[in-house]
């Protein structure tokens, strides 16, 4: 872990220490063109074809039937199944909060304006695989797609989709699990194909092929909407002396493990603290079953030394972490101070992994500096607003004679004969 | 205007009966990256240097002075200051009206879940330049950026300057007002020169240059977010027997008049009616000043006869316009139908030209089909969400278990281990 002290750098250093390392794009344009080119034009024997060629395995059909579902279902565990309920619960309440309740406004006698929601239809999940089932992927993206009203919600996953990916999609209401990764999958829900439905809006993770083809379908009208650009995941820590240094440096770890690629920074005011945490960080290091993957992650990792609490926020909002820990002792007492964080997780009973799990709050989040425009994810991104006015004959003569000199202002006579045609009838009529 | 019978038509005739024209890129994409290249590398002489060049304007500052918008101002009739004031009340109302409320929630006893949102810190508007002055742009961008409470909201419109634009900016609230036009304005707003502010999200419409100058600043994460993708505007009536032929022709005009690549859809189940219209287009058309743009637009555009009302809603959800007027009997019964559009005008008195200028709704809309997936402009594209988590000891004593089963599911140990050694700590201090 590199430690500066922020106070002796000159701004461009500030600049260069919070800057990010570029992302590696893996030439991928071309390759992941190609793939989307021939999913489009052969549709389910193609997406066959991949799924055998990419993915090694061999299937009838990419969906998976009922039967497989039961049985992938009978395979879990109970104990983890009384896991997913309780994080279900608690990201089902917290989801449901998000739910907006429609506008109407008269913005003037007889000028009645309203804001309403309607669901996006049709949402297509994406699923990594490999070792690891990313269980809490299903139910972050599931949940809100539902709580939302989306029509239809389907899920791809690279063959063979585990078991409890395949228990906890079902249990969330996703319509259908197709058996498909990499850009053949996002490629497949964004134009469809035989057995495949196309969808509206692309959601999830996922490797440089992902992220590449989910780019290009956003970029086609005819394609998809995607959730938000994709980064590396990061954590940045805002610690005081009080804190505990064994729960911080098992934070930084949490992050670290995830790849050699994941940022984690930590800014304190207390260089003791920080040989503390560095102390601990040696010690969590050994036990992990990760530990060459978190080792490389920390070695890029960098401690900031600040002069005080306020310091460390601001030091925070420039950098807009995914994550952000506040272990102080008054943690609440900095968030009025704090911007630009996909979540935030106070004090030091709040490790990142509640979140990731099931605290309640979408672990979906912007990262790669992008926390400073970019929401986490939430129940609105399944839904979109439109309005709608109506206006009585009275509201028309009311705002008509400003809306005809306007329109005459912006030279749109057309714009103004719409109003004038109908004042002059509703003065006939008088 | 092309007329066809919906019901007479093959699915693929359906399809591409919908299907809007290919947006002509211009292949702009490398001068467009070569004008951002400079611009990044040159600041302010660069741009400077541009406004000569393509805007043939000599100025020695980029910003206009506060004489300059005094003087400006001064100029504007009072008449015109009072039709803005009217609209400036009526957009403020409905947008304030969005402000949200944070959500704070507790989805099981200690843990608390909240939901807060936070300005976007800095941003640009763009209102593009030419014969029209564009003010009601400048109210739809600037209302809800102040009412958001960013912190810095700046706006670049091509030398000259009209006086009404510098009257209504300073009026609503605008910070600065830059003299730049096409990719050099929207390459400064994402960069940042000597003189104009970086900004972190850009708004408005423009030419195909600006368009794609949006387009490639989005892509690169050290540039600005944007509003929305962008398209030709375009209009879709739906009406029935008892419209007022006058009111709808008026109406498909003033969508015609915006360029002849506008879309105009009249969509009724009244062949009579149909003809009662193209009658009247014929005549409100010989008496536009803009005539020939709209004549262009009309040739262009269809009208789809259809079974009843039912059907046209469905035509109009496939479609997704930016604008859906409905004039029909009873247009409120028909909303519960109505999906995928950008604003919706409800009835004889609520022609577009009062959502374009003076309602309070924002003009602002996805076009292009876009209305599927994204959302009409509002308070909401000013702010973020974000999400923040607290939880007590026993808060964590009852969720940690789970996350500790769900993390371990997906082989995260350092995930489960922020957890365990807490629980641990609780343990023995208990």
């Amino acid at each position: 872990m590199k430690t500066l002290d922020w106070n002796q750098l000159s701004d461009a250093e500030q600049a260069l220490a919070l800057r990010r390392p570029a992302l590696a794009q893996g030439g991928r344009d071309a390759q992941v063109a190609d793939i989307i080119n021939k999913v489009r034009a052969g549709g389910d024997a193609t997406l066959l074809q991949l799924t055998r060629d990419l993915d090694k395995a061999e299937r009838r059909s990419l969906r998976l039937s009922e039967q497989e579902i039961d049985a992938a279902a009978g395979r879990v565990s109970e104990e983890l199944k009384a896991a997913i309920e309780l994080a279900i619960g608690n990201i089902s309440a917290f989801h449901r909060a998000q739910v907006p309740a429609p506008i109407s406004l008269d913005t003037q006698p007889g000028v009645r304006c309203e804001l309403h929601f309607q669901p996006i239809e049709k949402v297509g999940l994406y699923v990594p695989g490999g070792s690891a089932p990313l269980v809490s992927t299903v139910m972050m993206l599931a949940i809100p797609a539902r709580l939302a009203g989306c029509e239809r919600v389907v899920l791809c996953s690279p063959p063979p989709v585990n078991d409890a990916i395949v228990y906890t999609a079902k249990r969330c209401g996703v319509d259908a699990i197709y058996t498909l990764g990499g850009a053949q999958a996002v490629a497949a829900m964004a134009y469809g194909s035989e057995t495949v439905t196309k969808v509206d809006k692309i959601f999830g993770p996922g490797n440089t092929w992902v992220t590449e083809a989910k780019r290009q379908v956003a970029a086609d009208v005819e394609g998809a909407a995607i959730d938000m650009p994709a980064g590396p995941s990061e954590v940045l820590v805002i610690a005081d002396e009080s804190a505990d240094a064994a729960f911080i440096a098992s934070d930084l770890l949490s992050q670290a493990e995830h790849g050699p690629d994941s940022q984690v920074v930590l800014v304190t005011p207390s260089q003791d603290l920080a040989a503390r945490v560095y102390q601990a960080l040696a010690e969590q290091l050994a036990q992990l079953s990760r530990r060459d993957i978190a080792a490389q992650a920390i070695d890029n990792s960098l401690t900031l030394l600040c002069r005080d609490l306020e310091q460390a926020a601001a030091i925070s909002n420039a950098y807009a972490p995914e994550h952000l820990i506040v272990q102080t002792e008054d943690p609440r007492a900095l968030l009025p101070k704090l911007k630009n964080a996909g979540s935030i997780f106070l004090g030091a009973w709040t490790p990142e992994s509640v979140g990731d799990y099931a605290s309640g709050t979408n672990h979906t989040l912007p990262t790669y500096g992008y926390a400073r425009t970019y929401s986490s994810l939430g129940l609105a991104d399944y839904q979109r607003r439109y309005t709608v006015q109506e206006l009585s004959p009275a509201g028309l003569q009311a705002i008509g004679p400003a809306v005809e000199l306007l329109a005459a202002t912006e030279t749109l006579d057309a714009h103004k004969n719409a109003v004038s045609l109908r004042l002059a009838k509703l003065e006939k009529q008088q």
